[in-house]
């Protein structure tokens, strides 16, 4: 159990004024134990309350857990786990987690009526946010591993010879001769038009003239990395030039933007607007960026309803893009990381126009 | 929308005394719209109330949701979706997705105070339970392709060239050359004493003399398969003899109890006996089996406190299973049909004891 993280979720469990909580998010506990667990369908939480007290509730297939420095309780497949939680619970409301399946929480209310529930998850969401030194380490070299490996894309593209799914397959092979074995999501390949649609899953499109988008991440020792590039097989049209030099700038005063006490909705309206100042606003469809850590998407969200005020430490994406419907898209997207007065930008792969 | 299936979903909420349900697991909305979303952390919600009236709450990211034959309400990022799904409620009760992520259930509770919540998924769940004759020609399909990539697996084993970590990642492309681009699961691929280990994790052990375990299943056409088998390199010990054969009857005395009428627990009392009366009962550590279906697991449960009725059309898995820690683990896993009279195994790779 990490200490000083531990301290800080109680810190602010007393600032939301939750009496107890519990995290059963793999992705949360593994920020507090350094282990990950992937329970499935059977229920695994740790439980804490105001005065710090934890214990955790685990089904015996997971015998690793008796390993925790905190009082385990183990159940098997013919025990309802909800019973020993049930026994844990002091007087007082009950944060939960907010990723746990309802048929939990549906079953613990029923068992406990009257019990008054909060999301617990700001708890530990808030205190995730913030980066410390161990977490800011492995970040850079996240993103550094993700560097290499955008540059073995680029030679794989350079080669014109995969279509957008067999790309999309080499990738985490060039992941793993980084040593990184994990992606931190199903990466975008996209070539001509397909980068203008949201979601677009690649196909059997092959290398031809035209737009080129790619947008990876892998997750080194249990931390992510996401960047996304845009390129040009052949000669780009006016049109394209003309908009990856507006999502560049977009990026840059995002970038730009960031520092500490600073609503990060401020990021967003500073990359949206030279966008929108050149008439293209309609065609940047999503927010700016998300927070990234030991997952991809966390908090913080990076958007125009963001009122999350900057801190050092902050790791999250910056990320715009314009998408032209029967023609192209470009996104250009970075990490950074809050920093005293401004931010570093963790991933380094160039962002001048490359026509390949 | 497929009526027959939203007919008996309405018929179960009846039943159940549901006055409205919400189906958000992907898995369950594409049993009733073929097709499946990938939602991820937004809400997708299909509603549906007593009288069968539907209608759908998507993100403006899913834009395929328009062609549903259901009203849909799209939000974008900006937006409550909670809102819109307080004023499509009725009168009543409202039956939760089990799976739903709690803090849209909170959300829900804050909005609308009194809302009596029950879980619902049990209205789609028991239809699912019961495949119609479309998705049992698929089922029968998905068990083929793994007894035939199983036997791309064998040869691969008596090739004796590959680590356990590089025989996992060969399986999804022998799948592939079935046709078949997705799995039910992460494979296990466990050589020597690792397949008494539970949820082992393949490493860089290569083969050598002693056990071997493989548990697998793809996802065709959108249904699941999932066999395990057990062989062994070398000559097996007396020991490993007669606990292949002892599971290999489990396995046997298990497809042999089944037939529509029984409680599903005779299923597996009548696995489990076998094992006991030998004395393995305590290594015998898991329940009998699962329902498989579009997920790998599924309703019903086949363990020793099921209550749930055999009725033709459910298809599950027999995996009686010994684990001797520090020897080996031996699982022999089959997937039945319930029939009239009895049942059907769907996949047909052989059971005898292969000695590679």
């Amino acid at each position: 159990m990490n200490q000083s993280r531990l301290e800080r979720i109680v810190e602010q469990m007393r600032l939301a004024e939750l009496d107890q909580i519990i995290i059963t998010a793999p992705n949360s506990l593994y920020y507090l134990l350094d282990q990950m667990f992937h329970p499935g369908e059977r229920m695994l939480a740790l439980y804490i309350n105001k005065d710090g007290k934890h214990a955790m509730i685990a089904n015996a297939l997971f015998p690793s857990a008796k390993y925790l420095d905190t009082d385990v309780f183990f159940y098997d497949d013919t025990e309802d786990p909800i019973e020993i939680l049930k026994n844990l619970l002091i007087d007082g409301n009950f944060g939960v987690d907010k990723e746990w399946p309802s048929h939990f929480l549906v079953r613990l209310m029923k068992a406990v009526p009257g019990l008054q529930v909060e999301i617990g998850s700001v708890s530990v969401d808030t205190p995730r946010m913030m980066k410390d030194t161990d977490e800011i380490v492995k970040m850079k070299y996240a993103s550094k591993v993700n560097d290499e490996t955008m540059k073995k894309v680029v030679e794989a593209l350079r080669e014109k010879r995969y279509s957008e799914v067999e790309l999309k397959k080499l990738i985490p092979s060039f992941f793993e001769e980084m040593g990184t074995n994990e992606l931190s999501f199903s990466p975008s390949v996209c070539y001509g038009l397909n980068g203008a649609i949201p979601h677009h899953d690649s196909g059997n499109d092959m290398p031809k003239s035209g737009a080129i988008l790619i947008d990876m991440g892998g997750r080194t020792d249990g931390y992510c990395s996401d960047m996304t590039r845009s390129f040009h097989y052949g000669e780009p049209s006016e049109e394209y030039k003309k908009v990856y030099d507006l999502v560049l700038k977009a990026n840059l005063a995002g970038i730009a933007a960031v520092k500490p006490g600073i609503k990060i909705s401020e990021v967003d309206d500073a990359s949206r607007k030279v966008i929108a100042d050149a008439g293209y606003g309609e065609y940047f469809t999503h927010r700016t960026g998300h927070g990234i850590g030991i997952e991809v998407h966390e908090f913080p969200d990076v958007s125009s309803v963001s009122d999350t005020v900057l801190e050092e430490g902050m790791t999250f994406t910056i990320e715009p893009g314009i998408y032209l419907e029967g023609k192209f898209g470009v996104r250009i997207e970075d990490v950074v990381l809050v920093t005293q007065n401004g931010c570093e930008i963790l991933n380094s792969y160039s962002k001048e126009l490359q026509v390949l």
